[in-house]
């Protein structure tokens, strides 16, 4: 597990931020009970010692990209209709969709709070930019449900709005409160793109291996709601299986009816095995970028969480193995 | 009809600043389609200009508030379940909840965009801390709901959260983005406050009057979501109506069926007009904290604002006239 990383130090300053509110304390208490991984302040936090940074500035910059993160996850799970959230019951299930709109707002709200004390105009323009493109993402996501004529190029467009784009945007707010010159803003920027389409690709490939107890979610449930992602734009590719699987895609009383046999055939296909090696070259990429940065601890925390995105989730026979051994406590988002 | 405020000058900012985004474009340029009276944009104009200001400045706030309001409407109608807004189809209803959850979001985020490339961190507190108040209230206002036993104290803390603390905040910004004292800037919340206060009670009773042409909800909509605001509360209070009152309002199936007869009571028990008369002392004490701002036109304009809230809708006899004679115009938020 990653050390130097204060996560305790976020969550008691989330806490302390958060408890002024005695309406909202009870929700939001709930969704700290189950704080995540928590990779984006992470990325802040690191990218941000790189250079001399102040740490309590860093701190509040963590929390706010956290809350950001927050608020976004509560709102997707009323647009998504989820129910289950980092293996609890999600906001909008356990309460309403009313509860889930006023919290998200709520975050967003404190979060921009946060910045805004610190008066840190590039930090609040990059992260308004980025819940802006956050949000059309998500628009253009409803317009290609069910598209079984998903492109590489708009799979690619979609987890740069939905995923890639904050992580990107946590190292890049990390480098703008250090000492760090703009052309490496830009690198670490970049590191941050592609560690985090390696992220969203490999959290793809876990959707059609994952249980309640790992993903908070039930298996093949991207696809239940018509999110046709890499492995199937794989497999839908591939001269023998694609037209095994068309069929079963073509609307979603079938792929419900088969969900099965479609998990069985990207596994046979190899589609889930192709994916993770996509993801894996975006996380080489990403390390290659950090030769351009100072060498240091910092850059060797950035370059071990490249490494643990994939080696702590996919041990060894990525198609098979981690389905039985995946431990009820890795909580993955 | 108001003048010197440019209401098209801030709508076509609006559309400007917005349609950078074709994902958004369609629903934007719905909502923009029934702009309303823009009355807290207007707020931040007027009271800006009571000194010298720099108008492309007041602009861009007045867009800012703007879209908070926007995306707070947005927003609460997902909350309401409410089909109609402005008088025509709200956006959940057209077309999801999941969309009105990202148009909202995105809105919030342009407004914070907006006041960020001006560098006005007190502008930016301002909103920041008033969005959190409105969300709050909308929770406590959610814990309100079918209680008989609502104090008034309870409703004008309800009120201010929802309503008059985002008029008295646009009053506020708009001191701030001018050469307005710290003192003053006071005065003109406190008068946004008291306004706010009038206008909420003002739709408060209206809903009792209205039809889906004036406010873009049917008449008792309030009650029937158990929302129980001050006409209720002073038919309630009253020893020969109340009593009559109380049993209708049991439940919601009661109330349902009720409705007719429970807004009979109201007019008979001059629930109405006790209501209407409260919000004309709201608007009488608004009226006389701008005694102590500079004479002018601004100063002219926020007290032609105060008399204008009442008198275009309730023209005579408040509890009967106004019902048949509401032109399909008058959009009232």
């Amino acid at each position: 597990m990653y050390q130097p990383f204060p996560a305790d130090k976020i969550i008691d300053r989330l806490k302390q931020t958060l408890q002024g509110s005695k309406d909202m304390g009870e929700y939001i208490n709930y969704l700290l009970n189950k704080p995540g991984k928590m990779l984006r302040s992470r990325l802040v936090y690191i990218s941000s010692n790189l250079y001399p940074s102040r740490e309590s500035l860093v701190i509040d910059v963590a929390v706010a990209i956290e809350l950001i993160h927050l608020a976004s996850l509560v709102h997707d799970d009323i647009i998504d209709n989820s129910t289950l959230r980092r293996g609890q019951e999600s906001v909008n299930s356990k309460w309403n969709n009313k509860v889930a709109v006023l919290l998200g707002d709520y975050l967003f709200a404190e979060a921009f709070n946060i910045i805004n004390k610190q008066n840190l105009p590039s930090v609040m323009e990059t992260i308004t930019d980025t819940i802006k493109i956050m949000c059309t993402g998500e628009i253009q996501q409803l317009n290609l449900i069910n598209r079984l004529d998903i492109t590489r190029t708009d799979y690619l467009e979609k987890i740069y709005r939905k995923t890639a784009c904050l992580f990107a945007s946590s190292c890049q707010v990390g480098g703008l409160i250090s000492s760090m010159s703009h052309w490496q803003i830009g690198i670490i920027q970049n590191y941050g793109l592609h560690l985090g389409n390696a992220y969203q690709i490999i959290d793809d490939v876990l959707d059609f291996v994952s249980h309640p107890g790992l993903l908070g979610k039930p298996a093949g449930n991207d696809l239940l709601e018509g999110n046709i992602n890499l492995p199937v734009i794989i497999a839908l590719e591939d001269p023998v299986y694609g037209p095994k699987l068309k069929p079963l895609l073509s609307n979603q009383v079938n792929i419900s009816m088969n969900l099965e046999k479609i998990i069985s055939i990207l596994n046979e296909s190899y589609a889930l095995d192709l994916a993770i090696s996509e993801a894996r070259n975006y996380l080489n990429q990403a390390r290659q970028m950090l030769q351009q940065l100072p060498d240091g601890i910092a850059r060797d925390d950035l370059s071990f969480l490249s490494d643990y995105l994939l080696n702590n989730y996919l041990p060894a026979g990525i198609s098979s193995n981690y389905r039985k051994n995946t431990p009820e406590s890795n909580v993955w988002m």
